[in-house]
């Protein structure tokens, strides 16, 4: 499916950096959802670059609905976003088009594509076509909601900085979202410090996000290739930086003895729940009803402007590379977001399979 | 797609423990590639219970071949492969049936089938199943060493005893391979020790194993959705007991900065390279031409026999769970060949969509 | 996906005409749905030779059920059924191994597969691996009947001999079933003689069948590349022989006006309903709730044993080619029972998607 | 998949009739492919409707490329085409919201999206969507072209007009290309005439369209699901008004013998020919190397402004529709472009399944 994901809902991204516009095709939601633009606009302004610690590209992520959407509410076919690119300065990444920036895909592009790709900006790999997936989410964020089925994202690690991890989702993530860095605890001034210090120093920071989903019924995700495990983590490995995922205490899990690392069962109000939750509320690939709880990897952006030793992939000889242009010192805030939107399709998809293609239009 | 993974390559997974047997069919794969029974017994060996360390169940894997094999060699219609059940003692679960052993997927197969699950020694979420992904990987595997491309998986980390991790790989292949458990020092006996100190306190243990893949061209894998990370990661989750996957360095990135985690190029007889791999030979989700290496987090065993605090979920009440039939107190050795069999069908299915689907063939 | 078909509901057929069994797996089929023997047997005794007017090779169809099915019912895992050949004469084969049957696969499988398939009995190719659609859809029409979905393939036309069209699918459903010939009105002896007419000049005829469904709801199907058309067409075209297909009055709808061809809708106990049915049940890709029915053209089997020009493939010359071996004169009768069970898959699957997985089972 | 098709090039569409655009998205096109904007306006222009025999309804066709195009060339990344709607006079249908058209989809999408659909022009349901896929399958069919593919599609039947079936598709298809009214013989006049004479009568015509594709190579397609035949089915059904397909003589086959039916194989020129293509170039489902020929049964328009019984589906009781709006009175013409450019892309798709993904950039 190369660029899409899903099986009854669908995501579809395309769109280049430098080109006229990023989108995505949201195929198979169910008809009936309210689709609200400031609530979509408020996700965007999220994942938008706000001060000293992120690009100074600043985009208005003007958004079109140009598909899919009637009187305010989804028709059930496909729904078209398209964001154009208006803030445009492909004049600094001419120089840099046959210059791979160490761990950064213009290399590995130009293997795939032979250089016929565009290079402005990173082109389709760039995090500027992740504007479609928050505002894809956000309308399937809603939707969830109104099932009771709430999520978010936050920063657990970052520079040194240390974040609480998730002890009771549905309070945290109120929290989180009502402050501009996402965090339980009140470290936003550490953390943009510590992001301003690499940036000082021409460098950046990467970190690990957690991500916490309240109120999904058990019985959901397949055994074996459907995992809800195996989904997640492939969505996420498409937001670029994300280099590992864990669910639950994850690698940590990898230290205990069985007796240290199972969640005992037992009975609470009738329903069965665990009384800790080290395995992130999946067994066996399936949800058992207690909060899905992840961590990603996030490897420091790669594009920073000290001096790196790299090649000339056309030339094929070394070169030093002093980068210009204008980059994040750190994803890790405006990461959040995008991952938290993409988690949303994800689950719409997960329920619209289990309980068919009405079940979040029928509330 | 459920049981099924794959695109042009597509292997489906069939069986329970104790029904009349599990299997495969692995569909779209290259005419006229060797089928060597031999080299799949081998790799079945490798992956049976084999000493006091494992389960007592051991089974014969005898494997028939059932399609899409002529004159010893693939025809490229779907090969079934089918491993019929032999050691089979039902009676050992005949009193579990409706109480859920902690974080297995006992209460998650109920929530999701209804009870009309197979509950006989885990049913379809045994790891018996990984039996036929096992004999499918030898034939991909065979194929993928005939184009230079070789993979293997070791114990990176297990109850305190610390694997080197993989630094030339194809070296260090030949080494895990000559051994009984898959390591690269010499830590058989301290592994093995480990695990028999975890059974002997009816408890069981974890870990982390490591997969590395030499050969690979530059340029497999998409942006976004099929990143080669999301794909082999998604494929990794559907493996009993995996909690986490990170590429290179994964985790270890996010606590660095760019300068430090950025891989530098340089040319090295005339090919381009990488002097660091920390990324694991993945840059924006496309292979760059260097060894791609994995983690995997494996969780300690669920089922152990000390006594646990669960749930009757039928009569819905709590109760203490004392565990009996055989069970393995570690996978982690196990594990490695399944995950290495698992990743060989992932690659073919990677390059047969990349080159088309004689590419393996035409060797 | 090549030998699999479905989203939700999948179905992989494996097998080769001489080789060791033909199959199916079938994923995601609701868990609690009777599995009954006795039907399963009774719908593969009617494909099944019977009489000198098919083939004289005749398996018993003894099927194994290897997993999915648990105390009778299916689990909600991979259903696996297993049939193996018996009745195998190869050596009637080794002959034409590199001689072309015209209109038949051999050529274009050695182009496809480069001498590697299987060629005994036209391997994969073979009618042969029609057993275990039959026994899938078994399955699956029981399922649906269960629903108040019923359905059935009739001939509507062979050598000249004319039967009626569904007018009242329910009641004709009954008389087609009780028939060896499926047929509405009583031209058993007719079609039987046509044959046989056929047959004693080493000849072949073929047909055309009419597949009738009802008790569908309203709203199945997708608008654009998933319409329940084009999805019950990419199933037909899978078995051997159909060369058209066309919904309701299909081609005969061409040769109208709109005011002729267009089915008027009215209230009827207060169900919207047509009073003619043209359209087969079908407007836009999706259902209207009449009864969808369609036509299929069977052409006449392509192993005729009169002297035949042709090719050898290997060699690269014309030659004359004198079939022996076994054959049907038709397959008319036979893969009746064939597409009936095959829409009865893609119809659980269309439920599943739109309904959900357990659509099926909650009844 | 819903609204896309395709495994390896993937189609999706897009866009309602009187929304902000159409169109398409177009994932895993080779790269470096010429994307030629004067011949897609061309391409376009072919389906846009032309004079009294069309609807009044006259869109510019003004295509924006939004990504995947890089210096006139495409990248290998999504190519979006939007096609923004111009034309619209919604208030034509105010009226007609709750009352279904026979025949037409819109009750269907009412059962389907319970009303949230958008109902203006048949919304998501219109042939205007097909402007998308004209355009897409113009840079597809010069990519082909460049690979010595040509195809095209002819009126083989309208209103009692016959026109000559493919003999020898390379130069007929020059015929077709160079004519207002898609024909191999001189009869654009009468084809006209006959679609006037049914509107005068405030009716509608169908009629049956033939594509020719010459130059693929043997060996293309899959037994099973996965044949060329139910591939390119699949994808004919989705074009609105198709009700039947046929592949070579499709139903006249059906009333033949073997021995006249079968094509008989010789060498020419060191090549395997057949002396006849009565099974449209596909045997098993796979391409033998000769032309691939498929007819389709076009059904007469639904929308014709005669007065009709029919329902309002919202109120429940039976009404007389009379249709006002702009209507054509056949799509005979304009659905030939469409279906030659839809075959266009699920070429494209197998030559990237069989051959690797830079096939067709590698010319």
């Amino acid at each position: 499916m190369k660029n899409s994901i899903g099986t009854s809902v669908i995501l579809t991204v395309f769109g280049e950096s430098h080109g006229p516009a990023v989108g995505v095709v949201l195929d198979g939601l169910a008809p009936g959802l309210p689709v609200d633009e400031a609530y979509i606009a408020e996700q965007l302004a999220r994942r938008r670059p706000a001060g000293p610690a992120d690009t100074a590209r600043v985009e208005p992520d003007r958004f079109q609905l140009v598909s899919g959407v009637y009187e305010g509410r989804t028709t059930g076919t496909p729904l078209t976003i398209l964001i154009p690119n208006e803030n445009v300065r492909s004049a600094d990444y001419a120089a840099v088009q046959t210059v791979a920036r160490p761990s950064h895909a213009d290399y590995t592009a130009q293997a795939k594509y032979h250089g016929f790709q565009d290079p402005r900006g990173g082109g389709h790999f760039s995090g500027r076509v992740t504007a479609g997936i928050v505002a894809a989410g956000a309308i399937c964020r809603q939707a969830l909601a109104a099932r009771g089925i709430r999520l978010g994202t936050h920063i657990l690690r970052c520079a040194g900085v240390e974040d609480a991890p998730f002890t009771d989702v549905v309070s945290e993530l109120d929290r989180i979202e009502a402050k501009r860095f996402p965090l339980i605890l009140d470290l936003e001034e550490q953390v943009e410090a510590a992001v301003l210090a690499a940036k000082s120093e021409q460098d950046s920071v990467g970190g690990v996000i957690q991500t916490g989903i309240s109120g999904l019924p058990a019985g959901l995700g397949e055994p074996w290739f459907d995992s809800l495990e195996g989904v997640l983590a492939r969505a996420a490995f498409a937001v670029g930086g994300v280099k590992g995922i864990e669910f639950g205490d994850g690698f940590g899990l990898a230290a205990l003895r069985g007796s240290q690392a199972n969640d005992p069962f037992r009975m609470q109000d009738g329903r069965v729940v665990t009384s800790t939750n080290r395995n992130g509320g999946i067994n066996g690939g399936i949800t058992n009803g207690m909060p899905v709880v992840f961590n990603l990897a996030v490897k420091p952006t790669p594009s920073i402007s000290r001096p790196q030793q790299t090649v000339d992939f056309v030339q094929g000889r070394d070169v030093e590379l002093a980068l210009t242009g204008r980059h994040d010192p750190a994803i890790i805030r405006r990461i959040c977001p995008v991952v938290t939107a993409l988690t949303a399709v994800v689950l719409c998809d997960q329920l619209a399979l289990r309980f068919g293609t009405d079940y979040l239009a029928t509330v």
